[in-house]
């Protein structure tokens, strides 16, 4: 194997190609980088136990001298790459088992893993994959994953629900003391599909959607779903299991709707959770309408003190009085994921769930269980 | 107690402040920020174990109502004022033990600790202080700290060695496998001094003089020194015991001269680091003038790999081939302190120290012992 490459295109892609990578684990394999370079593109491949990634390059400064494939340390190619100077880069493979790196004044030799041990992945690409727009993709996974479950006693919450059916998309999040929930209508589709996502490898496929194309494609298969991604192959498992029927848990009538500044409210609530009683790992913070339309965000901590912030609807707030109490986490990362500058908090009575909306925000429910106090 | 005063400017006040304030302490009052309000200034105090900064502040945004002095929770008091909002703010207490804090839409209260478990700090101010110029400083703090020892066992090498003779003033620091020394020249002085400064103290020093003022005054005392910032007073303890004689050490004849792009050189032994054996902690890259007048940086991990570097010397190097083994780290360290572009290594044998210096860095010497390899 030998061909000269773009130092910079090589280094993108091997960027994107290392969020595969395993860092530990049993299999010494899983933490090297694939390279298979053939006629006219080289192809890395990484794997570990949720995501695989397979990133074709055809790129002009390609120049390959002969084909091979090889198993490289990760993490040492990738940090080698980043610090290499000179606009290309030579790689080969000597005495059989070394790849050497040549650029600018560098000359760096890397002991390769044994290519042998790597599994043959599949990337089942299909005839009519789902179309659609990136920036679309990108939303839903920043406006549901965070709302998945961190902890493993119900595995099926750490991912996201994703539903197909005819021209409607739906994602939802629930970690059960709050639900993120996204509907979309996208081009009718011969499939319908109710998959589980684990919230770990979207966030994966978030932070790789820098790319900034169009379209994305999805692919879905018997256990994995992949997405195809210009020339980037991304694809992960699904978790297996009935994620929990949500509809019934979103109230539908609310006498309470209150208006506000979404950064007003989440500076205020930011400031009472400094001072605020915990339950458990979150900061209990009260958000109180009183009758003269103010509201009144407060936290007491009776061992450091007092936060009482007013917070000014932006319309008179429709319905009575109400006091209410959450974790300031859920309800800031709720409000995080709003593109909309103003929103409309909803609520049904002291109890029961409350729903964050906007207006520049089509489709998007955020869902928190409040917290009984006293 | 209860004053008026810019929130930006007691804010910017607390930031340097809290760096003496103790996270983890047996004594809770050392968490405590004590604030006094006189009839014209408020006056902040914090102090941990290795420094105490005392600051005053005469603002003309600043109204005192009524003077006092209370003890206030440091980190939650800092936290607090990062985000509040309102131009300005007002503090007050009530019910003799609360602080209640007041601005924009925001009405804080914080229980306050007991000021009278605050011990009486002195900072003694001396008439005939030295004078220096706050960027020298920052200059003789950035380019000797970073070679104190981080470890205990020898504690004197934890802090820097500041000599004043007449119009002389050196620092030196030590962790006896390199050496950092800058010597300046000072207008001359009443008093010489000899004293160890803590590491960690001169540190925060450096963090504070973003105040960018021209003159830092420094003044002497029995077991502490004191520099004065303008408004901020920042204490620190000496060092007790005999700081080592490190002037015999320093070679003074260099048969092997070789000068350098800094930059190149960096970044050469930065990528020899990546695949390099280690002695302890610390990564070993070779340096080899060869009788061709170029230099190779290499290194060699058994298990990962090989480097080889060349760096060209701007000049030709003087004196025959050597090659010496050293730590990357502390190459680079050396390397980073330097305003030079251009420095020279001077070598007097394979396993003698060698120096580093640069002609835009007058005064300052870098010296670091090789490692003897096979």
């Amino acid at each position: 194997m030998n061909f000269t490459i773009s130092t910079s295109v090589l280094l993108n892609n091997l960027l994107i190609s290392q969020k595969a990578l395993s860092t530990k684990t049993p299999a010494p394999y899983l933490q090297g980088i694939k390279l298979e370079a053939s006629q006219n593109e080289i192809v890395l491949i990484t794997s570990n136990s949720d995501i695989s990634i397979k990133i074709s390059i055809k790129d002009e400064s390609l120049k390959i001298e002969s084909g091979g494939e090889v198993l490289i340390p990760g993490k040492f190619f990738v940090e080698i790459l980043r610090k290499l100077e000179g606009d290309s880069v030579e790689l080969s493979v000597i005495d059989n088992n070394i790849l050497r790196i040549i650029a600018g004044e560098s000359d760096v030799t890397l002991n390769l893993l044994n290519v042998d041990d790597y599994p043959e992945l599949e990337f089942p690409i299909n005839d009519d994959p789902i179309k659609i727009d990136s920036k679309l993709m990108k939303s839903i996974i920043k406006q549901t994953t965070f709302a998945t479950s961190a902890i493993e006693n119900r595995p099926i919450l750490t991912g996201v629900n994703i539903r197909v059916e005819g021209e409607k998309l739906s994602a939802i999040a629930t970690d059960s003391f709050r639900l993120s929930q996204k509907m979309i209508t996208i081009p009718k589709n011969q499939d319908n599909m109710n998959v589980v996502i684990p919230g770990r490898s979207l966030d994966e496929l978030f932070k790789i959607q820098e790319l900034n194309l169009d379209e994305i494609l999805i692919h879905l298969n018997h256990k994995s779903i992949l997405f195809e991604y210009g020339n980037v192959l991304f694809q992960s498992r699904l978790l297996e299991g009935n994620f929990p029927e949500t509809s019934r848990l979103i109230p539908t009538e609310f006498p309470v709707i209150i208006k506000f500044n979404k950064d007003k409210l989440y500076t205020a609530i930011e400031r009472a959770s400094l001072l605020s009683s915990k339950e458990g790992s979150s900061s209990i913070v009260k958000l109180n309408l009183k009758s003269d339309n103010v509201v009144e965000i407060t936290s007491n901590s009776p061992e450091l003190g007092k936060v009482t912030e007013k917070v000014y609807p932006l319309d008179n707030a429709v319905g009575m009085p109400i006091k209410i109490a959450f974790s300031s986490k859920y309800f800031m990362d709720a409000l995080k994921t709003f593109n909309s500058g103003e929103i409309y908090v909803k609520f049904t009575g002291e109890i029961r769930p409350f729903v964050i909306e906007g207006d520049d925000d089509p489709g998007v429910i955020q869902l928190i269980l409040p917290v009984r106090t006293e």
